[in-house]
């Protein structure tokens, strides 16, 4: 896949773990190609020199994923 | 990428957006090859026909997150 994009670490919110090679699960808010920051929620290797498989969320989904964690 | 894995979704915790084309970003409980279920965080196609991007998280990265938001 052709690496054609730009992405910015605006805020680390949280690491959620770390594996034995050094590579972290975290909630960041990344902005992606200069768009408007999104809440992210990816494995990233050590100092962010490579990103692996994860998922972003608008605020919308954000603010849906804490109110379903609330509840459990 | 060839699908030879399984998966079984255990259960389905909260939708957390659907677009116009009827896609869901859904955090589910699933299984995947038979293993223990996992948390997974996904883009899932109507009736679960097609899945997206998105990640899993152990028990341990789940309860990271959720202390994470509790303080946000």
């Amino acid at each position: 896949m052709a690496e054609d994009f730009s992405y910015e670490i605006l805020e680390e919110i949280a690491v959620l773990s770390e594996n034995a090679k050094g590579w972290r699960k975290e909630l960041n808010l990344v902005s992606w190609n200069g768009r408007p920051a999104k809440f992210d929620l990816r494995d990233w290797a050590p100092n962010h020199e490579k990103m692996g498989k994860g998922t972003t969320l608008s605020n919308e989904e954000f603010a849906a994923l804490k109110t379903a964690l609330q509840k459990m």
